[in-house]
């Protein structure tokens, strides 16, 4: 058995960067790779190599840039309205269309539109010409010796133009640097296999060569290699002849890492192992010969960020033009964030403009969940001295996606359903520009992002134990002061979720309190939960008297997937995640789920869009097809809040 | 002979879009392309033609999160420091790394650094644990059937992991819109023939093409055609068959427009001939069939602009995406500009942050200069029903480039040298995140730009008539009040340039009033002018008795290659300007070229980096090989203008 013998270091990251990247300067790594000679035609996108200077002027001739009569300016002089001048085809002028050369004896055009044609060859003209009018002068547009673009420079189309119409055909380039990728560990399986437990789909290096390629680099994927130090050392080795930059993907397991930094260490000079960063804290530095080599940590989430860390700043260098800066913005937390001291954090956030302000929540801080890298619309880094961030502070944001798309994003705060999925994709399908951000935290956690606007809407499904009304008592409740709309968006079925077959026999909320059933709980705020509560009123148990009670989960979802994965033998649910996952479902109430909209969101573009969509048919066919929901009132005005939104205080 | 019998509209650019893009819908081309599959590794920056759900978990089984043991929670209650418990590896515990499957029986993990081994296969533990510590559940990262990327949405890498570790291997995306490009025009000659006069070199293609797959689209060159109705409309008809949109380049005589109109007509439809823009007025948009067809002017401007505008979000809809929002900011012109009423006008610009404002100077207008376009660093739109833009007006300018390169760009305005160039080029070497920007406006105009704030120094080479000092002089008289160092770029050799073996046998600054003698003049302002003014006065010359004084160049080249041309016998200019377009130079006096630079930019990080790449050896041996140029001060200040900016007014 291994043990983890590994020492890691916990070396600030600014310190880890100027380690890594001045040894790597003083061994002469960080310079552009050599130039390589493309046609200009295949050159779009690549970086000068040299300064290209034009060899031929552009026009390369005096060239007429009207259609027109080519003629010596002299021979109009004097003409007017009542002495019109004639002029002979051949002996006072030629035809000439646009980019015609000018004729010897010319020296300026005169426009087609000002020639009256007489017959027999002779035209009239009735206003003098000055030299050199209609015409593109030799070099006009590039001269012969001038700067067409400096070295580093990327091309676009138009340098593109520009080059060949300076006399070159071809252009020396900047060749890609070339990044060798090795994942590692004998639990890998690739794509598509059949997994039996234990087993990880190896798509890190996916990943890893998506952002490789992006950079401009060219990317080198090798096989994979089992957790064995010699295999590992000979695929390194391999990469190395191959390769300009060599990352080992090394695995998370202590084993893995242990056989990577010492493979570094051996071949080479391991520099850092150990940055404090979170995620990506076992990241290695390191160089072997004139190549540098990083071992990046197994987790999606550790990978993808000291790839941005690391990697991206050097294949920029290696190209010789500076990365990309990530465009920023100021947002404001909707939550409180505790993070480690002594520790920089970089968190993924969700973004949404609501009114004057864009608001960032926090999503998953696992460095296993991929998922947080998808949904995420920025990162913010919590500095290693902060102790977190509190609800309602300033923060910049380092953008994942264009600033104008977060400013084209509809955030529902609230409850789940698996409804605002489907929702989401199809709001994209009819209107691609328009975004549909959903943050799961419960119905009141909707509610309470509404009060502070921090939401569009919130999705809810609060019963009121009183009137047995769905979500109005709530809204008068708690925001009495404010307009509000409520839409349904469907009626759903909740039940009991449990394994397939039902291998506990359970009937009924009453079989919960059994000593063999252990139970999966939504958190606290969630309508689901309250739902549970007032059930257990009725039959009059106490929530102390169910095993698991305790545990919460945040989603149907991830209460469904407890209950498949057999962490848990039941959990409260929608009949739709009990489908997903082929579990069992003993009904217990049908119930509303619906948006509440304050009235000034309403109203806005984006917001109407998104209700269109809802009110479709395909889409309400989509949610049927589901099964467990109706959607007889799905699109449907529930209720108007008038408040004193519309009275004297607003 | 070819008459322009050609009729074009003077369509508002609104109303053009809007007719040609409601055609398009109606007819039903403006959908996505139907789906391909593609392997998921494959598919980086592809658009999800379906929305992906998870078909498997993430992790798929119950894993461990930790390198240590996996045991029963319940088998470690009650330990504490005075009461260790014992576990027995194979009974109570099994050792497992990160990623392993929870064993059976097992349902919590204890790290390990938290045990203690103490032989036989058994490790104490001082304290209890929960259960589902230290675990990754079943979906903890992806739940089966969730959703991870909706439709039309472009892939990034981290979109390739999660779609992968939700269990697919293909995935759907939109196939690419196959745009065809069709060069038009008998004058085309292919790029690296020998050219003669009336050759245009055929680079629009290249342009074109390279949009079109910057956008998102296959792109399929077709061999260009010469200007014969039968032959293009055959072409046409071979595109149609092979693409999903036609791109007619259409030349830009009125011939060949004339009969890419007809033949869009005669095949299809012709929807626009003629958009109220400037340049580019001259489009087509018309449908064939379910194909947009579009007739894109030749002039090489008109071309990108009309790409732009027309083809660019055609491409988009294709793909069914938005298009990406250019980014904007807000600018100061340096310069008046007219245009005309009734026309739309997209002004190239270059920019500059000069300490509190972007400004923005207008490049040239023509369309056939793709040098504009190259040079550019955003567009400024006049509205048809504006004369103009003053100087000092607020505009605000589409960026062609990150906003943030155009803050690390030195702007030097003022006299044209060609050291300028070759400093940009060498500025970006050393320097690949910063650039230098000039514009060519007189030694004069650069005085006053500096006046005005719109630039970070001026090149100037001014001869005081008094004192014979250059440069000095006119910045105590016209800048009093600013704290100025001045920095010698170079000193040069101005002389008078001649073509070739000196056919007019020009001697001096005497024979320019041969009335034999064709003269072209640099404009108002600049230093080269001056001087040939004090030279004429010394002479006791007129400027009346110089024919061509009154034609005006805005650079060295620009006259040099007027005499290189035929168009003017002689000019004055300097040394490395002749020998670059292989002229003959009559020397008439060496002057010195300086660097103006308020003390504000001075100190400015960006300045000092740009001094220090003028100060190394490489550039100025690099200058001393252009010719006509003597090193002996470069880089050195020449003088240090106290004024009153370090006294009591500042």
């Amino acid at each position: 058995m291994k043990k983890r013998d590994v020492y890691l270091d916990n070396m600030p990251l600014e310190e880890a960067k100027k380690l890594f990247f001045e040894e790597l300067r003083e061994a002469g790594v960080l310079k552009p790779r050599e130039p390589e000679i493309l046609d200009v035609r295949k050159a779009l996108g690549r970086i000068t190599a040299e300064p290209v200077f034009a060899k031929i002027s552009s026009p390369h001739y005096h060239a007429a840039a009207m259609d027109g009569i080519a003629v010596a300016a002299k021979d109009t002089f004097g003409a007017d309205e009542s002495n019109p001048i004639r002029l002979k085809e051949g002996i006072n002028f030629k035809y000439v269309d646009t980019g015609d050369p000018l004729p010897p004896g010319c020296d300026t055009v005169i426009m087609i539109e000002e020639i009256h044609p007489v017959g027999d060859g002779e035209v009239e003209i009735i206003k003098p010409c000055s030299p050199w009018d209609n015409l593109r002068g030799i070099g006009e547009d590039i001269v012969a010796t001038e700067l067409i673009v400096p070295e580093n420079h990327r091309l676009r189309p138009q340098d593109l133009g520009a080059i060949l119409a300076g006399g070159h055909v071809q252009v020396a380039v900047r060749r890609k640097p070339v990044v060798a990728i090795i994942p590692t560990g004998t639990e890998l399986v690739s794509p598509g296999m059949t997994l039996k437990p234990g087993d990880i789909i190896e798509y890190n290096s996916s990943v890893l060569a998506g952002f490789v390629e992006e950079w401009g680099g060219q990317v080198l994927v090798m096989e994979k290699v089992e957790d064995d130090y010699e295999k590992i050392r000979q695929r390194v080795k391999e990469a190395l002849e191959r390769a300009d930059a060599v990352i080992i993907n090394a695995g998370s397991s202590a084993g893995s890492e242990d056989y990577t930094s010492s493979c570094i260490a051996e071949l080479g000079k391991l520099l850092v192992h150990g940055v404090a960063i979170r995620p990506g804290k076992p990241v290695m530095l390191g160089r072997i010969g004139d190549k540098p080599v990083l071992g990046i940590p197994g987790y999606p989430v550790s990978a993808a960020l000291t790839m941005n860390l690391f990697v991206k700043p050097l294949l920029y260098l290696m190209q010789g033009i500076p990365a990309p800066v990530p465009e920023k913005i100021e947002a404001v937390m909707s939550r409180r964030v505790v993070s480690s001291i002594g520790t920089e954090e970089f968190l993924r956030v969700k973004l949404g403009r609501i009114g004057e302000r864009v608001c960032a929540s926090p999503l998953s801080r696992g460095a296993g969940v991929i998922m947080s890298m998808v949904r995420a619309d920025g990162i913010v880094r919590i500095p290693a001295l902060k102790e977190g961030l509190e609800a309602g502070e300033r923060v910049e944001v380092e953008l994942l996606r264009p600033a104008y798309e977060i400013e084209n994003t509809v955030v529902i705060t609230g409850s789940h359903d698996i409804t605002l999925d489907l929702l989401a994709s199809e709001v994209k399908k009819y209107y691609p520009e328009l975004n549909v951000s959903s943050a799961h935290v419960g119905s009141m956690g909707g509610i309470m992002a509404l009060k502070r606007g921090e939401a569009h809407m919130a999705g809810m499904h609060l019963l009121d134990l009183d009137t047995g009304e769905y979500n109005v008592p709530y809204l008068k409740r708690y925001l009495p002061e404010r307009g509000i709309v409520l839409v349904n968006l469907v009626r759903r079925q909740q039940g009991i979720m449990v394994q397939k077959g039902n291998p506990k026999g359970i009937k009924g909320i009453e079989d919960l309190k059994r000593p063999d059933v252990l139970f999966i709980n939504r958190q606290r705020g969630a309508g689901t939960r309250l739902l549970l509560d007032l059930k257990l009123k009725e039959l009059g148990i106490s929530p102390h008297e169910i095993r698991g009670y305790d545990r919460e989960e945040y989603t149907h979802m991830a209460v469904a997937a407890a209950v498949a994965g057999g962490s848990a033998d039941a959990g409260l649910g929608i009949l739709a995640a009990a489908n997903a996952l082929d579990l069992d479902f003993i009904p217990v109430s049908p119930e509303e789920y619906d948006l509440a909209i304050p009235e000034e969101f309403y109203h806005l573009d984006s917001v109407k869009k998104m209700l269109s969509v809802i009110n479709t048919a395909e889409f309400k066919k989509k949610v049927e097809a589901l099964g467990g929901y109706d959607t007889r009132d799905t699109g449907k005005i529930i209720y108007q809040g008038v408040g004193v939104s519309q009275g004297r205080f607003r």
